[in-house]
């Protein structure tokens, strides 16, 4: 998710809204990308499920409301499918950025077929074999987090190593939930170090392993957190680690990024290219 | 994620390229709901990361072939802030749809302000509040998963119950993972039904209680796919347990939901607006 609350940035007088039909996701995951690029801080209504006149019509008073209130015409993203609602919806006081009716037409034009118009797809969604896939990938990658098992890794699809706290088990069930990928982690531990060598559970999937590093002032940052004052914590201790961690990698010709400064986002997309994986979403 | 994939829509001889400067999220996501309004699949080809002057022309290049082998123009949405890049991307030959680009300026105007045009906010991001929030939460959401842990449950923002299989790990790390939200979950056994209480170190928290439910027939479907053939799987079984996890959330005041035909995403977004929590994340 783009951040939008750098503490620096004034508050904008100025009230942003996300309406959909569905559960205005895509709205919001669009609009917190575009506002991003602007340095201010929006007051955040998410305005989900508008599938009805009688709704279309209430989220119209609310936003005029805010309009009065802001005395500043509020900026409304909209995923509606229907035109019926969306035309209800452009009769509210604000700018409107229209994401459907935007691109629908010319997309229609293209294609020489209409949309169909149907509001929501749920039913398919949770019905169809992609959303199998994405649940079946969570439950595994949960199964396999933090070397919790050894069974079933020749149905992984990447199997992460790196030290304690490098970003694995968010990453994992990153690339579960948005891709749809089988993602195990394993932990790399001082026994692995001082044996100087992969778990053996692992080595027969060498080539799915891919590892995450870290810089060891933040891996301390970060542990300390967990642990205040440990020796896990210690920055002398974190040093060693990720020294250990990194010669490994590279002994054993394990691909490997350093998550220090990326979002789990970033650091999914990258792996998901690294490995020149596909989503397993169409 | 919208479903592109039914079986029954045909194959468009038709390439979708999702360009982007950062993780191409942003544009999958709004590219994937605007395209499930279109029965056809489509061959898509994701392409994050596009940060530089060459590889915007290795994009072009790369979707002038699709266009040569289809024999129809590729549909390209894109998500790139420098105009410098997005230009070279509009020489290829496609359909372009430009998320930043045709909104940037409208809002520009709007907010009397010029966008930072830099590209990604990937530092902003991996250091900010509202990231370290997120992480924050899918660690609480993973320790507090099938009632691990009693512990810090007065930290919990929601806390899901209902019988096993009835969709609450995927929606907690959902909620975490989207909204920033802590969700604990526990499992409602007969050990529960047979005593006629919540779990008793539920009781506290009575008020950040949401229950899910599931029809009995789907439930049994979904445990015969992980214990085949079993009690625990059997038609009755499951009318038993989901009858019994009814009727003590009904007893006991805790609003609750029908998870049989919704997404993890439509069930999030709609317990959200239930408990009328806002996301954590602004």
């Amino acid at each position: 998710m783009p951040d939008l609350s750098l503490h620096s940035f004034p508050v904008a007088q100025r009230t942003v809204f996300f309406v959909s039909d569905g559960t205005g996701i895509t709205a919001e995951t669009f609009g917190h990308s575009l506002l991003s690029q602007f340095e201010l801080r929006f007051k955040q209504i998410r305005m989900p499920f508008i599938d009805t006149v009688e709704k279309a019509h209430d989220a119209v008073m609310e936003i005029n409301e805010a309009c009065r209130k802001d005395g500043n015409r509020p900026i409304v993203f909209s995923t509606l499918v229907k035109s019926e609602l969306s035309q209800i919806i452009r009769q509210a006081d604000g700018l409107h950025m229209d994401l459907i009716q935007t691109f629908v037409e010319p997309l229609e034009q293209e294609l020489g077929v209409k949309s169909t118009h149907t509001i929501g797809r749920s039913h398919n969604i949770a019905d169809s074999e992609d959303y199998k896939n994405r649940i079946e990938a969570i439950n595994f990658s949960l199964a396999h987090d933090d070397g919790q098992s050894h069974q079933n890794l020749e149905a992984a699809d990447v199997i992460l190593v790196g030290v304690s706290r490098s970003g694995k088990t968010p990453t994992s069930l990153y690339l579960a939930m948005q891709y749809g990928i089988k993602a195990a982690n394993y932990p790399l531990i001082p026994e692995d170090f001082e044996r100087g060598k992969l778990p053996s559970g692992l080595l027969p999937f060498r080539r799915k392993i891919f590892g995450l590093s870290i810089a060891p002032d933040r891996l301390a940052e970060v542990r300390n957190e967990r642990r205040p004052g440990s020796k896990y914590a210690a920055i002398e201790n974190c040093r060693y680690e990720v020294n250990e961690a990194e010669k490994m990698m590279r002994r054993e010709g394990i691909r490997w990024l350093s998550s220090t400064t990326k979002s789990i986002e970033e650091i999914a997309a990258m792996i998901l290219q690294e490995i020149r994986l596909n989503s397993r979403i169409s």
